[in-house]
C-alpha cells in the first residue's frame, strides 16, 4: 500500500481502461498525469507525446483514436480553452477520446496553484450546437481510477470525447491505496465493423446507424475500408451534403445516441437520512467537505441527507428528484462564484428553498455546508474565514 | 434609403458607438463585418488589421482598447473557440472589447452558409469560472446597429468584453435602411483616471475600487501611470497575490460589477395580449418568425403574447417574469437541439406547461412556433418539413 | 544636433525613404528599430504593427507592399530564420520590402547582447535558387541613414526584398548627427502600371517584362486591376504553369532583374594608399577598426590600403578588383569564425596572399588588423585577448 | 530484387543505420519518405510521428536525440526555412540529427513537382556563424542507401545535424536494387559518457572537451546525470556566460570539431583520363549526366575525367585539387541559375576556364554536357530546348 495521488489514480486508471496514447501539453496541475503517462505508456510499447501546444496536443489524441486507439490528453482550464475547437471535431466525427480536465483557479491563466470547481460551464458547453459531453467528476483517488475507467469506457461505447473533471485538490492529494486490492472494472471496446454482419461488406458507411440513437460501428483509418472524416456536417458515407434531411438527421443523433444512454451513464451516491429536512448535492473535492459535515450534523443528532454527483453531464435527473423527498431545504456546495452546477439544477427541485454554498480562493469547509444545511447554527452572512472569501449563500426558492 | 445587411448595420453600430480598432480573420458568414471594417476604418485614420489566425485577432484587439481605443473583432463558431483563452484574459484585466459573433450551423465546421442559435452557451460560458458576459441579441439590421452600440457602450462602462450575437441568416438578410433617420444613440465611454480627484495621484491604481460592484477608472498603457497587466490573480495594484483576501476580492469584484447593472443591462420587447395562455419567449432571428405567428394567430382570433430578449445574458430574469402573468404555457423558440436558453430559464418559469420550439438546418417557422402555442391546431410530433427537420418540440413543467 | 543610435538613424532613413509601413516582432539589438517605427509611423498617419512572431511580421510587411505602401521590419539572427519562407514570397512576388537585420552572436540564440557578421550568408542565401538578394552594410549611424534609403531605392526599383544588415554595435552605438544637415537623398517609386502607355490597358500583366531584365510595372491590390499573387512558379499574369518555357523564363527573370542593376547597386569607399603591400577589405562595425589601423600604420609611415564595401550582395567585383592594384597581401577582416565574406571573394583576389582576421564575442581591434596588414610586427598565432577569442587568423593563397 | 527509389532506400538506409524515431510534415517529393517511416518504424516498436509543422517536426526529432535515440526527419526546400532556426539549436546544443532534404524548384513554394538543385546554400548557411553542416549528396536509390547511414554516423560521431541533399529525380525514380546484396555499412553511435573513465563521475560536464576538437561524450536526458540544454551560448557546463573565453571556446568547438574530419568526411568518385583536358564536377541527379556524356565522349574517343562528389560540405578540396591535375577546363553541371557550388569551388580552380552547366526546370542532359566539355561541337549560347531552359553556361577563369 502506498501513497498515490488522484492524478496518478487517473493514470492507473486509463491504462486499466486501455489507454494506448497520451499526448499533452504540461499544465499545473494536471502535470503530473502527463508525466506519468510518458514514462508508463512507453513502457508498454504505447504512445505518449509531447505536444507543442494544446490545440496540437488534442487533435494528437483524436487523431491515434481514429487509428483505432484509446486515446487521452489531460490539461487544465487555460488549455482547456485551446481544445474546444477540436473537441468539437471530435464530437462531429463520433471520435472516442477522454480528456482529464484537472480545475484550477480562474479566469485567464488566474491562480495555476489554487483549486477550483470553476470549469462546469466551460466543460460541459464546449461545442456549438449544446451536444452533451460526458462529465464524471472524482472527489479522491480511488474515484479517479473508477471514473476515469467509465470515461474510457462511454467515449468508447458512444463514440464520444468525455470528461474526467478534476480538480487540483483531488489530483494532488495523496490517499493510501492498495493497487491489487482495486476490483477488476469491466473495459468496453468501441463496436467494430464486421463485414460478416452486412450483406454487403463492401458498402461500408463509417457513420451508418440504423436508428438516430444507435452508435455507428467503428473502423480504423487504414484497415482497409474507405473512411472520409470532416468536421463539416454530413451524411453517413461523411460526405458534405448542405441541408440534406440525412445529415441533419446525423447531427440530431450525435445527441440522441448520448440521451439514450442518459441512465446508465448516471452515477451518485447517496446518503439519505430518513426525516432530514436538508439535503445537501455535492460533487468533487467538495463532496468530502459534505460528508464530513454530515457526519458532524449526526453526532449532535440533527439530519442531513447526501447525494454527491459523480457524473454532473448528462444531468443525472433522476438520481436528483429521487432523493428530494422530503427536504424542504436543498444546499448546493460548488467552489464557484456563481453556483454554476445549482443554477442547470434549481429547476429539478421545485418549490424547495435552494442554498447555494459557494467559494473561490480555498476548499469549502465542512462547517460551512452545515451551517447552510442547518441554519439556526449559522449567521450565513458572507464572511471571511481563514484568508479565503465566502462569496455568499444564494438563497432562493419559496 | 438603401438595404444594409445585418452585418453592414454591426459595421455601423460599431463606427457609431467610436469604434477606433478593428483586428479579424474572415470565417462565413462574419466575413462582410471584416471587410467593411477593413474598408471603413482606416478611411478614418483608424485601423484595422487581418490577423494571422483568431487567437491572434481577439489578441490584437485587447491590445489596442488597453491603449485606450475602442475596439472590436467579428467571428464565427469556428472562430470563436479559439478566442476563448483571450475573451478569459479581458475578463481579468477588466479590457472593453466587442465580439460579433455571427453564428451559423455547429458543431465542429459544421454548415458555413447554415444559420443556428446554437452558440449561446459556448458563447456565454467561456470563462473558467463562469462570469458573466454580457450577451445582445439582433433580430434585424436595426437591431444590429442600436444592439452593437448598446455592447460598446457597456463594453466601456464595465470594462469588459460583450459580444453581440447574431447568426447567419441576421447577418447576411438585407433590409430597407435610411441612415440618416437613425436615431443618435447615447454613447459612453469608460471612465478615465482623474488624477485632480485623487489625494495622491501618484497612487494610481490600475484596478482600483472603492465598493467591489464598483469599476476601476482607466489608464491607458503608455499614458503615464504604470499599468500592470497580468491574466493572473491579482490585487488592485496588479500584482500576483496568492490566496490573498483583496486578490479574492477583485476576483469576486469581476461579477458584482456586472450584477450591479442587471437592470440597466436587460433589453427586451413584449407584446402582451391580455388574457393570453400562452407567451411565446425568442431572440434573434427566430424572433421575426415568433411576431409573425402571433400576427396569425390575432387574425384566427387566437390571442398569443410575445417577449423578445434582446438581452440574453445577464438573463433578464425580471422581464421574463413579469410578462408570464395568466400564461399557462411557454413556448421558448430557438435555433438549435437542446433548448440552450430554454434550460436556463426554466426555474423562472414556475409549473407553466414549457414547449420548446427547436429546430436546426432551417429556420423555425411562425407556423410550427404557432402549432405549439395554440396546441389544438397541431400534432406537434417530430417532422420533416421543407427539408428541414424538426428535432421535436420537448414539453416539460407540471 | 544630438547623439543618434545606428537603430534610430536606420528609422530616420526608412522615413526619409517613404517607408509608410512597419509590422515586427521584438528582439534584441534590433528592438528599437522596433520600438521607434512604432512611434513615428502612427504619429503619421501610417501604420505599425507588433506581429505575434517573426513569420507573421515579415508577411504583413509584404501584404503591406502589395497594396502599395513602402514596407519594413526589423529582427536579428534568431528572428530572420522565421522571415526565410516569406523573404522567398517576396522575391518569387517581386515584392518590394526591407529587412532590417540587426546581427548578434549566433548559432540559435547565441548571446543576445554580443555583436558579430555571422549573418552574412545566412542572409544573403536565403532562397531556395540562390537568387541575390541586395545587402548593404552601414558601419556606423550616418551609414545606417544613407544605406536605409538606398535599401528602399533599390527595393522599390526592382521589386525585390532588401537587406540592410546591421549588427549590434552599429547598431547600439550613438554618434552625433545633425539630422538638418543630412543631405536629401533621391528617393525612388516602384514604377506603376501606366494604362495610357499600353495599347490595351486591360491587358494589364502583373508580372509583364518585355526583356527579361526588365522590371514589371506595378498595380496595388485594389486598384482596379487583377493581380494574381503566388508563391508558386508562374507566368506573367500569375497563372501556375508547370515547365512552361514562360514560366522558366520568369523565373531566370528574378535574377537578370538584379544582376543587370549590379554595378549601379555597387556601393564602396576605397581608401588606397599608392605603393601599398597590403589591401584591407572591411565592412560594417569592422571597418571602423579598419579605419583605425590604416591611421596606425600612416603614423608609422606604413603603407595599408582600405576598401570598406558597403554593398555585400551583389558582390561589388569591379570595385574589388580594381583596388586590388599592386597589393601582395589582401586582409578580409570579419567578425565570425570562419571568414563568410572571404570565401565568396577569393577567387577574385588570383594569387595574393590572403589573411583572413577574425573573432568572435568581441569587436576586432585596429591592432588585430594592422598586425595582419603588418605581419613582422605579428606573431599572428590564436590568442587569447582580453577575453575575447581570435579564432586565428587563416592564411591562404600562393 | 524489386524496384525501389531514393525515398524509399533513404528509409532503408535511416533504418540500417539504427534511426529509432522520425517527425516530418508532409511535402512533396518528400513525402514518401514520411509515409515510409510512418509504416516501418512503429513495426519495430520504435516512433514515427506526423507533426504538426515544420518547425515542430525537427523539434521533436532534436528532443528525441537528446533522449539517445537516432532520429531523423525529411522535407523540402519550403519546409527547410522553417527547420532553421532549430538546426542552430541542434549545432549548438550538439545534437545528432539527420534532415533529408529532397530539392523542388523554388524560390518560395515554386514547383512541387519539379526537380532542382538550388538549395545547397540554403542548407549549408542555414546557421547564423556560418557552422559547417555536413551534406551528403546521392545521384541514385544505392548512394540514397548508403549516405543515409553515413549521414547517421557523422551525425553521432560528432554530435552534430547532418544533411542528405536529394532531389525529386533521385528520391522518386526507382531502380531495382536486391536489399538482400547490400553490403552491411558500419554503424557508428555516438560516444557515451563513461563514469569509469573519469576520477570523479560526479563531475559529468555535458559539453566538456579536452581539446577543442573533441566531441563531448553523451549522455540522455533522464539517464541521472544532469544535462543543461540551451540554445544560447554556454560553458561546459551548460551555463550562459556572456563573453567568457570557455564560452568563446565552446563556440569555436563547434566548428573545429567538423574542421577536424574533414579528411573523413570528404567521398567523392573519380573516373580520370589521362591527358583529359575536361574535368567535369558534378553531384546529384546531375552526376548521372555527366557519366552518360563521359561515355558518349569516349565513345567517340574523346578524352573527359569526371567527378562525382557525394559530399558537398565540407568541401572536399583535397579531392578536387588531386583531380585538376592536366584538365584545362572545368565544368560544374548543377540544376540551378547561379552556379551555386562552382562559386564556392572557383577558387581552387586555379586559373583554368572554368563553365557552368546551368538548368531549371529540367535535368541537364548529357549532351549540354559534352558540349560544355568538348567545346568545338557546342555553340554554348543559352538556348531552349525541349520546353526546358538552358540559363545561359557561365564561361569565367583566364
Amino acid at each position: 500500500m502506498a501513497n498515490r495521488s488522484g492524478n496518478r489514480m487517473v493514470v492507473e486508471g486509463a491504462i486499466a481502461a486501455g489507454c494506448r496514447f497520451f499526448s499533452g501539453y504540461p499544465i499545473t496541475p494536471a502535470s503530473e498525469i502527463y508525466q506519468l503517462m510518458t514514462e508508463r505508456l512507453p513502457q508498454r510499447g504505447d504512445v505518449a507525446i509531447g505536444a507543442p501546444d494544446e490545440i496540437t496536443a488534442l487533435c494528437y489524441a483524436v487523431g491515434a483514436s481514429l487509428r483505432g486507439f484509446k486515446a487521452m490528453t489531460a490539461t487544465s482550464g487555460p488549455g482547456w480553452c485551446l481544445m474546444i475547437e477540436t473537441v468539437q471535431y471530435a464530437i462531429m466525427t463520433e471520435t472516442p477520446v477522454v480528456i482529464a480536465l484537472v480545475q484550477r483557479l480562474g479566469p485567464s491563466t488566474g491562480g495555476a496553484t489554487q483549486g477550483a470547481q470553476g470549469d462546469i460551464l466551460l466543460a460541459e458547453f464546449a461545442s456549438s450546437g449544446g451536444y452533451t459531453i460526458p462529465v464524471f467528476c472524482p472527489s479522491n483517488p480511488l474515484e479517479c481510477y473508477e471514473l476515469t475507467v467509465h470515461a474510457f469506457n462511454w467515449a468508447e461505447k458512444l463514440r464520444t470525447p468525455v470528461i474526467l473533471l478534476s480538480d487540483k485538490e483531488v489530483g494532488m492529494t495523496s490517499e493510501s491505496i492498495d493497487l491489487s486490492e482495486l476490483g477488476p472494472l469491466p473495459v468496453a471496446e468501441r463496436e467494430k465493423f464486421d463485414p460478416s454482419k452486412r450483406p454487403d461488406p463492401q458498402a461500408f458507411l463509417p457513420y451508418f446507424f440504423a436508428q438516430s440513437e444507435d452508435v455507428p460501428a467503428f473502423s480504423p483509418l487504414g484497415a482497409g475500408y474507405k473512411v472520409t472524416i470532416t468536421g463539416s456536417a454530413h451524411n453517413k458515407l461523411g460526405q458534405l451534403k448542405k441541408n440534406d434531411p440525412a445529415t441533419l438527421e446525423l447531427l440530431a443523433h450525435l445527441q440522441k445516441k448520448i440521451d439514450r444512454h442518459r441512465a446508465e451513464i448516471a452515477l451518485a451516491k447517496a446518503d439519505l437520512e430518513p426525516g432530514a429536512e436538508a439535503l445537501v448535492i455535492s460533487f468533487g473535492i467538495t463532496a468530502r467537505a459534505a460528508r464530513e459535515a454530515a457526519r458532524m450534523a449526526r453526532e449532535r443528532r440533527q439530519k442531513v441527507s447526501l447525494l454527491q454527483l459523480l457524473t454532473l453531464f448528462p444531468v443525472p435527473e433522476r438520481e436528483i428528484t429521487r432523493c428530494l423527498d422530503g427536504s424542504r431545504r436543498v444546499i448546493v456546495a460548488e467552489e464557484n462564484l456563481t453556483g454554476q452546477y445549482r443554477g442547470l439544477i434549481r429547476h429539478l427541485l421545485g418549490d424547495r428553498e435552494v442554498i447555494g454554498v459557494n467559494k473561490i480562493g480555498g476548499m469549502i469547509t465542512p462547517r460551512e455546508i452545515l451551517s447552510a444545511a442547518i441554519p439556526m447554527n449559522s449567521k450565513r452572512a458572507a464572511h471571511f474565514s481563514g484568508g479565503k472569501q465566502t462569496y455568499g449563500n444564494d438563497r432562493s426558492g419559496a
